[in-house]
């Protein structure tokens, strides 16, 4: 599948079957390559978290509005972000470039995100955006759908996965074998309205 | 090329031939793709701004630390979020649906986010990531290379571009032909730092 049919086929699919679920190694290749999605400085600040267990889907569907796709879903991801990976040991985000890139962006990191919460919840948000699209995109490709998710309790969701402090969470992704088929693809906004040139109208 | 292949090879690619630009047919199908993104209620919340006069990319460039992709890229494409997406006509979102989902969904989108700042923060985020995302693998398959951008005075930017007050802007991307070759891709994080299961230890 090409990746312009994957975005063109890619559809936010709420009924799966059940009775399937992801084997080790597609899950192991999904995640594999949203770990290739960009990211800041190359901080690679998102995480993965992979709900399996049974009961803590049935318990994150509870407060996630009964949404069916929460528990029949081959594989939930709940898609967080490391709010302190700008000052974790950042050497190693930069161990394969040139020793003079190493001595620009290295000390620049930190003192870049610190004590900018805003900039670095922004930056939670926007690397987990670039690996969710990457997971959709790949399932596609695997033979799979998915549904980005963030109408949840966001808050008794981190309390059900223990959610750290220092970690924002972003949204959930269902990924698995659609069961139902979707209705058609909604008209999107026309250009004029998305589309600004150079600058917004005065 | 395949989805998987998109992923694989897309780098953040920093020089550029700056004698080379997309011409118009590419970049509506960029936007076309761009714009099958999800977002959050299909509200469409993202804007891209494309910067094509020099003189402005020249003024966005001495803003961004002097970085070239700014001026040589094929493309500039600075992403945004409308802020007020949820509230601006949001029947027409759903326009696509049976009537019965119109009835949960429309109703239930302006209250989710009236007034919930920092939600609608990160909606704009993310959803600028889906899009974002999308538009660097869209544009590896027309052939091109892309850099996701944050190293620049937000604030000036939004100047530059007339950012209305109601818009967020997340990220800019460099598009274009890729000039020099980019050192090898960094070691991934482990998956035992980015891949938690079910939980987070407690």
């Amino acid at each position: 599948m090409t990746a312009i049919e994957a975005i063109e086929t890619r559809r936010s699919v709420k009924h799966y079957d059940p009775n399937h679920r992801l084997t080790a190694t597609e899950i192991a290749r999904l995640i594999e390559l949203a770990k290739l999605a960009p990211s800041s400085f190359n901080m690679q600040n998102y995480r993965f978290v992979l709900v399996r267990e049974p009961e803590l889907r049935q318990q994150i569907r509870a407060v996630a509005w009964d949404q069916s796709q929460v528990t029949d879903a081959s594989l939930l991801v709940i898609l967080c972000a490391d709010l302190n990976a700008h000052s974790r040991n950042p050497q190693r985000y930069w161990s394969h470039a040139p020793k003079e890139v190493q001595d620009i962006l290295v000390p620049a990191l930190t003192p870049f995100y610190d004590g900018k919460l805003q900039l670095i919840r922004d930056e939670a948000m926007r690397s987990t955006g670039f690996a969710g699209m990457t997971l959709m995109l790949a399932a596609r490709e695997l033979g799979y759908d998915s549904c980005p998710m963030i109408g949840f309790d966001a808050e008794a969701v981190a309390k059900l996965i223990r959610l750290p402090a220092d970690y924002a969470l972003s949204f959930m992704l269902a990924i698995g074998k659609q069961a139902k088929p979707v209705w058609p693809r909604g008209e999107r906004l026309p250009d004029s309205e998305v589309v600004i040139e150079d600058r917004f109208a005065a």
